[in-house]
């Protein structure tokens, strides 16, 4: 079925799903049925992760658009599929609505249309139930042939990082605050593009190990040790900033997006910044494990220092 | 990965994963990267659907047990599965949680497991949030070769429906009005049981088109009306019925999980009900569209009479 043509049933739910179909024309092939149908490509695995916005807890409304709401819950969950080297095949969106975002839905349905359209991800299916805050769950579907996980890590590898940090927790302190954003802030935080093709590139280069950051360079580079059993050591001082970010900020800010990757120290970092006009860097190694339990080490100029907080929206 | 030992980072989103792992030895393989990795079987396409269940909307902290919520908030989405004739590969749980119901966390977990188990779908990842309420949003994974879709409703087919109908209205009222459950009521409304094989039988035997009963028969029947372009007539006084249940409380009665299809009038009954000790009864029948319209007529005993209510969670 396509453009927005969809044969449903009376009621308001199917209302709300039609006003979302009318401006999804051609991103939403096949809604309408119990379940969508899909084609893994031969030869390839099926990637699948969910991720959950929910209002106050993520985001607040004043801070975004709800084209950007939207969006970014979208991007979200996709950067999964990313840090995981695949190829997006297609998303399912579970809204949760009150009354009053109910008469927004066709400026969040132009968000999770403009996320479809940017980063190749087909709307193929969906939920839509009434409830006391707006919570937007996005399942991602994807292809790969050589997986990257979170469990390659080996001794000898640097660890690397995309882009520059720090930039969606200067934005959220910004706006906190109450005080205007900067471009280098407001850019990755309202409108975060996941590293697709950047990481399908890592893993063709020798990447052993990877992840979005979205808990926070430093956790996450603990969920990299503590998944491969080795010891990471994180060099705050080499964390690429964004303007006005210190080591600390550019540590703990999370919903970066960026990838973090163990590889070869040899990798060919020129090639990657000429192909994706992105930075990559060097941050720490993988070393080998001398004592029996793994885990991250963070040192700031060649000295140990405690590990920086990561951001959990449980302990926020 | 295996066994709940999942080497997961710090934090309290990661102390919740592990209760639930804890309770999940063996139903939660490879949970703990960015995204879950699975093989569709050569020669078969992915399905994929989604359904969210809330507090207060979907259901009452009072009605169930929370073991219960979990197990009937898998079986939902499970049933989108088995509507489409799918055998199923894995589901992604994705839990809002109140502070009150995180420390349920090990009660939920065991629902879900009893879900996993009991239905053959192994948890193959999912995400942790805070919010205000519960929200439960299961995304199920299945594979299958030829799919039972809402659109191949064929004149001169008959309109088939499993089971008996009436059960989860006749308890919604009884626990509305704060009167005691009887079995036949509680069973189908606590622990429904998609109608996996059941599908796949049907399928295999010459089923044109099909769904789960979710909004009620007569609107079920009307989304195949209207996906196949079809008219169908639904004959109320066929409707099989639970002791106590109408059949108007049979034809707007929601959350049956029992399949609707349409296939050929000389199915073989008496073998359905061999194989799965479960009724098959022929409700209605597919006819010609003589005006441009497809869609749904009821009638009772020969007459027509108006298309009953179908179950709403957004006009109920």
């Amino acid at each position: 079925m396509n453009d927005g043509q969809i044969p449903l049933g009376p009621g308001a739910e199917f209302e709300t799903v039609r006003a979302m179909l009318s401006r999804w024309s051609g991103l939403a092939p096949g809604v309408g049925d119990d379940a969508a149908l899909l084609d893994v490509p031969a030869g390839q695995r099926l990637v699948v992760s969910t991720d959950t916005s929910v209002e106050n807890v993520h985001f607040k409304r004043a801070w975004l658009t709800p084209q950007e709401i939207a969006y970014r819950a979208a991007a979200a969950a996709l950067s999964d599929l990313a840090a995981m080297g695949a190829t997006p095949l297609g998303m399912v969106i579970a809204l949760t609505l009150t009354e009053e975002w109910r008469a927004q839905i066709v400026l969040l349905a132009d968000g999770f249309a403009a996320a479809s359209r940017e980063l190749g991800a087909p709307i193929v299916g969906g939920d839509l139930t009434a409830g006391s805050e707006l919570s937007i769950g996005v399942t991602v579907l994807g292809a790969v042939k050589h997986a990257l996980t979170r469990s390659g890590a080996r001794a000898g590898d640097a660890l690397w990082v995309t882009g520059t940090l720090g930039g969606p927790l200067l934005a959220l302190r910004a706006l906190e605050n109450g005080t205007v954003l900067v471009p280098s802030q407001r850019g990755r935080f309202a409108h975060p593009i996941p590293r697709m093709r950047e990481a399908q590139w890592l893993v063709a280069h020798g990447a052993t190990s990877g992840i979005d950051c979205s808990d926070g360079v430093a956790a996450d580079a603990s969920h990299l040790a503590a998944a491969s059993g080795a010891k990471i050591v994180l060099e705050l001082d080499r964390l690429p900033l964004v303007a006005g970010a210190t080591s600390e900020d550019a540590a703990s800010s999370g919903e970066e997006y960026e990838l973090i990757v163990t590889a070869p120290a040899t990798l060919d970092r020129a090639a990657f910044e000429r192909e994706f006009g992105l930075p990559i860097t060097a941050i720490g190694q993988v070393e080998a494990v001398e004592i029996p339990a793994p885990g991250l080490e963070t040192k700031n100029r060649g000295q140990r220092v405690p590990l920086p907080r990561g951001h959990s929206h449980f302990s926020g």
